[in-house]
């Protein structure tokens, strides 16, 4: 699909550009320049071009980008003009949490199945608010036949960290190609599969560098 | 404190590479190369080198760094060789989360207190682990006086999006000056303050560019 290698510090900038114009567009306004885009999310409008530029032809110089035009070419860019299947792994307050949250919604991806290993939650009913279905936890046990006969490719790991090493080697022979790492330490996992880590301790730090 | 005006995104990268040291630290491990912390992190040495060069010198050429004197460098950059006293507001699923996570030890945060508007909440006690401490959840009309009496500095947003910039505007008020946001919205503050946005989307988005 993408032939050119596209440096990885790209291809992170271009969901924060997509959700940025999707909030335009839901604003209702329908064309944008890199400078109009860069002061939304903090990167200079030379980089924002310059990044653009690695995927063809987006606006002409004077008249900017088309609204529309750049939300499509980025969601197929970065394959979320289909919806995904994600599982969710560790049910406790965080996996409900991140099984109800609202922030899903028309940006690529859906809840379909999710995993605990504690007897008490094993069959239990839950309410996904995107995808509007309620589904029962599943026996981690299962993990790997189960994802892999539904096809799911993305996965977040919300378990303690105790158990999350483990249930990732589940997930990579179950053929996941995506974690979102919730769980405080750093997976190991084959180079084919990618993680992303969610660490809150990363973003106070940012923050505090200019608290003075 | 930070005379000098360094870039934001090397101000971005130094908390990742204080994390990866930390770790290799906990191993036994004393010193470490640009080379070698690069792997560790997906960042180029040679970036590594000049980001930590905005700062004075680290290391010596050949020697590679004292990952101890690196750690206490980095710390006092990023200004978490204290501890940050944190709020939580919204105890739904994934504020009490946010204060049972066991990623915040040795790393410069603990969760002192937090706030929901819902009187079936408002007086329930939550255990927080990273502090050894239970607390009472407070009554969301009273933070704007709690944390400016407490002088706390940083706050983690956890209410629904319909609530969130309400709730931002009390932390201004109470002289927040940073806010990690789980909501899923974009909020609106006053330059002097500085949000992080936890958004999983993103993380997932650019995990899909990598699946064919």
């Amino acid at each position: 699909m993408n032939t050119v290698k596209v440096p990885d510090i790209i291809v992170s900038r271009l969901p924060v550009y997509l959700r940025a114009l999707q909030r335009m567009s839901d604003a209702g306004v329908v064309s944008t320049s890199s400078q109009e885009l860069g002061e939304k999310v903090g990167i200079s409008a030379a980089q924002i071009r310059k990044d653009l530029s690695q995927f063809g032809e987006f606006g002409k110089q004077g008249t900017g980008y088309y609204i529309p035009f750049l939300i499509e070419r980025l969601s197929k860019i970065l394959k979320v003009e289909q919806v995904w299947d994600v599982a969710v792994v560790g049910m406790g307050e965080l996996g409900h949490a991140i099984v109800r949250y609202q922030g899903f919604g028309n940006r690529g991806f859906r809840v379909v199945m999710c995993f605990d290993s504690d007897p008490g939650k094993i069959g239990n009913l839950v309410c996904a608010n995107q995808s509007d279905c309620t589904f029962v936890i599943r026996d981690t046990k299962d993990l790997v036949r189960d994802i892999r006969e539904s096809n799911v490719k993305l996965a977040m790991l919300c378990t303690p960290a105790s158990a999350a090493q483990e249930v990732a080697d589940q997930l990579v022979e179950a053929g996941v190609r995506g974690i979102l790492n919730y769980a405080p330490l750093r997976l190991i996992v084959p180079a084919s599969v990618k993680v992303q880590h969610i660490d809150p301790a990363i973003y106070l730090q940012r923050m505090t560098f200019y608290i003075d």
